[in-house]
């Protein structure tokens, strides 16, 4: 018995629908976590995102980068602390936070995608200040900011000329002061002050889940209860709380998806199910 | 034993580099034949041209229209003449022609294509003028007209803006007479005036072919060769022709292929063996 | 006794404060009916239509076709069947109205008033599915289309470029399938979606008659009024509903003008008295 | 026995030729004379070039003032000198040519042609010094300048804004200082510096006249054998030689024609005969 | 004891917080009086506004020209009436005011500031008829204008292409009459089209004056009040209610300030305390 | 006796000869050494960039990072290598240039600058692979690099949209690996792709010295003789060299100037006699 086999040109053509859906709009995907250590998830990553430009895709790249700043801290001897269960950020820290991110793993990721023909331009919130933030003060994480403001125009300008911004989360205050940003947090404000259709969160999870098994669709409601319930905890709460105020600021649709699946965004957005979580206004 | 799947994503990602060599190139493609009467062909290469273009390749359809011009003569009771073989082109079998190409064909042609989003926009040589022609006059075809000039500016503006322009041959005179030109030289002529990249030809055979089978590959000498060895004849010659002509004038690379295999055009571009007879200058 | 000499300077000077009026308007010009099958009509139509555009006007022409087709039909054996006294559309009949309109009537239009320099270029509402349309319920005419929505944008693309655009009124459903569309209908949807500033029906009588003789200004009010006591009845019905939904669209006057005449759109718009019947909303 | 009438749509219809051959040329019109001292010439010339700009021609006026300076320079008591019978334009004179020329007849033709919806602008080789002029050093006529360059940015730049540029001759030096040009090489020199297609005088005279009477076509060999043998002599000689500079500059063709008869203008360009004398290269 | 020495690297730096402020902002700029009769003061003018414009301001001057226009009527023995203190304009005058104001102040003004690389062109409410006025009728003072409208597209184009416009005050009306128009109103009138950011008065005096001396800072409010109480008076009664008309059109700021002061323009522009009087809203 | 006081606004005044002459020209300025270690030369530089791009001049600047890359290199205990007196750049080394020059260097200059309004963004010549080199090849430097080719296009669509582009010296080769490259090399070969008006080196030394002093003025011919006679050596030798390399890629004038004086480029730029250093081709 011959099985069937499936065509290179049919999966072309499948994809034909999705790439007139999605022309012309903007998808802000934040990652960080587990595709930026697996060196063949950060091809793979880079293939993904140059294939969703080069189809007419205005495609913002966000990322974070946990674990180099953890160890570049300890090389040079710098003391990690934590309050609350959070990472204090001292100017020693912010100035590893920022070597690591504007210096090493944006410059990385630039590299990766213009290895495949992407056009990736690297830049941080410091540049033409279009992060403003301020510190936050919620409780004492030392140069930690609170988004302010997000100036879109140089990222359009970008766009405009068919590149693919990736952007480093540091931000700057009225004084001219570095902080640290949240990744997950400077993706969803980014998606929202691009009215982005997309904001995709590629992570180290399926997506969000309940005791039943992953949970395909959340609505803002939904999601609301879950969080009151607990069935969302730790440290999906800043993705979910990210997603809800992009929402609110515009953006259609966010994602939550498992990164550490190759093609994992080609998957969620070429395919009729998609995988991982999808969040929506209503 | 289990076979190796192929993995859609994967198939996709293979494009990358075929969609990154031809960003912004232009292509014309020439079909006619078999392709037009088939259904399901009709149906598959409105969707290759679609996502072409969607791509961001800027593809322009130049189409024949044989059989059905045929068809309809006969339905009117006009008589088909033949000189030395070749259709002897009357007032009456013009005014045909044109009502089948401008009318029937390429309307139908540019309605399958946006079908599948493809932004087509359908007009012949009679519009804006563009295609210049005078009689042909090697022997007496009749209303058979022997381009002069191609005015490229309504189908540049049309690819700035995005269309997909979808082309009728058929020429004006200086005094306004409305000629029937070769679909194939027309499409040589138009991919001249454009500096296309590559002109193909979807045609009813595999390609150049010579007692050894399928030639894969010629240069301008080669083909001449063929041409005077009498390897080359009959109805590929106006092909192959047409194909010289526009290598002069600036086209890279034509291709001739069958338009019978589904989805050929995809297999052409994005396989690195590519399928056909390809005709480069040297 | 000597005549009065009109002098030709004085002529083209005169014209002088209705080129200045009418700058950058947008003008939808509809004709069918005697100005199609009278040569000397077909010229001077075209030479109005080449004038208004080098004048800076905005001109987009609509054509109908309907004796044509009938010929045509009739040509083919297929049956003529009427619905209430309307045509009814079969399939058959419908790739006729295609191939007359889109292949015959419309190239005929662009190559005319390409032969005074009118850069006219001909399509239908199939290229860039441009007119969308439902199937007409009120009673089954077959492939008739009731007007659902009209893109500008093709429209608007082409008169930046200084073409002068020919429309076909054809439409086309969300599955694709083509359908009739009545021209005087067509052409008001069309001024409508263009906010043009005046529609022209250039049509086989004088005007909108009572019997009192031609009436040359209706308001909106009026109109209605003359249609509920029968003074305007038969075919001049769809003309005059069609001139009230685009007056409600944001077109700012409709005229009802006798095509009969030579040169009667420039005696509509290089005269102070007009001619015909004008029909403005109060 | 009833006349032939000429019917005003025919008149119209007769200047599409003409419409269609000079649509986006520019013409330099200069004017100056009688033209500038007879109210109903004053009215007309003023509609003729509102007409051309109206119908795409790029029109450019440059005018002169002979009279009003005399007449103005005698109420002021500045006595005018004569140098080899030219006039000596020492300062008190050159203030008064800037102030009639720039502010009285520049000003008054601007508003003439704006009542007919010209978009007129007026203004100077002062302005933004774009006439560079260098001391006339043949002999001394105090601040008459030779013209040393003509940068046309200025001029392009309203004209594409669909402005209508009328221009006083005057220019200005490398420290600063104002000298009176005289008209018809400014006009000639403008011409040159914009590629225009014609440079027209209007003159008080009919055209160039040999003893056989109205010479209507002079090639640049034909004006330099006249000059030598003396048929060109007197006033007439600055115009042929400016004439004789513009096409060497580019410019297409010399108009010299009758300013006094109305409309000579559109004599000129609207018909085939045209009127005066036309000056071209070979 | 040595003094401090300012060093001039250290002033650039200074005007830098001020350059960032005013980038890209529309100023007007009028000016009259003794500004406009001493050379000095006239060569640091043409220096300031030249300035102003290369680091980004969008300057606009509008001049006055009284001196001039009294002497050059007495030169020719035009009567100067006055009604209820007022200068009445009749034809004559009206005549000399154009000439002095569009032919000679105004080619000066350009030419002066033309010598430091400004770009000025020079041009009237004449010119593309932008300045559109009525009879003044509250007393007859024969051809005076009250402004009706300003169409601030010219300047705006100018601005665009980098060019800086400066500009007479006169006026037309629908008719074609040209009429004198008060330059204080004019640049009032001027500045609220252009929505500009400062409209700037250099006056024959310090400012707005009390008994306590100089006010630096009006509101409207303190101005009306002023205005009854009668501490501003006479001629400074047009420039306030034209300030304050100026403010209401959508001006952000006014100053008066005292053109006899060299320079006056940048120590308002470059320095905390400014120079002058400043009106705002509130 | 009282010393003579500069008035601010006559220094202003002064520089707008030098504003004129540079407005729109393009300098490329290489800083490093010294003026990136003392903090008020840091704030003075980002003032003097900023100043200068305010007033229309296309800034670029290009950064060095010497001492820190030392400095941080230590820390991380990775060896520091000479090869001929020059450093060995080996994957670790290579990496900490990165984060040093694109992270740490980058992002401080572009915070300084935007402290005072300058709008820099910051990248290198990883960002859309602009920069491309291959390995150096005279000696085993490890990842250093020669410059293949400069990209000018991001930096252009930058400055268009009036950004001041900040640039790391790193680039990429064929293959994506990445390379430190001189930053006096990137200076100049950046300087040549822009076709700069100046490239301005702000170092450590005066300028180029002879045993008799400071040498203002260097043909490229005298250069050549320095370098061969002696009197250039040592760390000047790169800086010439790339000197003379941006002179033939079509760079106008090339300054050495001391980094060390503040406000050295406003001194060089806005005074006559200038300091340090120029260099011209002949």
């Amino acid at each position: 018995m011959t099985k069937p086999v499936i065509r290179k040109e049919d999966v072309l053509i499948e994809a034909l629908p999705y790439i007139q859906q999605f022309e012309e709009k903007t998808f802000v995907i934040k990652y960080g976590g587990a595709v930026m250590e697996d060196e063949q998830l950060k091809f793979s990553v880079a293939q993904d995102v140059t294939l969703l430009r080069k189809i007419g895709i205005n495609v913002v790249v966000v990322h974070g980068g946990g674990k180099e700043i953890t160890s570049l801290s300890s090389r040079l001897n710098i003391e990690t602390k934590f309050v609350d269960g959070q990472r204090y950020t001292d100017e020693a820290t912010r100035d590893v936070v920022q070597m690591v991110l504007a210096g090493s793993i944006n410059k990385d990721i630039v590299r990766r995608i213009n290895m495949h023909g992407g056009r990736a331009v690297g830049f941080s919130g410091i540049d033409a200040g279009f992060v403003k933030v301020k510190k936050y003060n919620k409780t004492d994480l030392g140069l930690v900011g609170d988004i302010v403001d997000v100036n879109p125009l140089l990222i359009k300008n970008l766009l405009r000329e068919k590149y693919l911004p990736v952007i480093a989360p540091i931000g700057i205050d009225e004084i001219g002061t570095v902080y640290n940003v949240n990744a997950d947090i400077a993706a969803g404000a980014i998606a929202g002050a691009l009215d982005a259709s997309k904001l995709v969160y590629l992570t180290d999870t399926e997506g969000v889940k309940s005791k039943d098994g992953l949970i395909r669709h959340l609505t803002k409601e939904d999601t609301e209860k879950h969080i009151i319930e607990g069935t969302i905890s730790g440290g999906m709460i800043p993705k979910v709380e990210s997603a809800l105020t992009a929402l609110e600021s515009g953006v259609q649709k966010v994602h939550i998806i498992d990164g550490r699946v190759e093609h994992a965004l080609l998957l969620e957005i070429f395919t009729k199910e998609g995988i991982g979580t999808e969040i929506v206004s209503e």
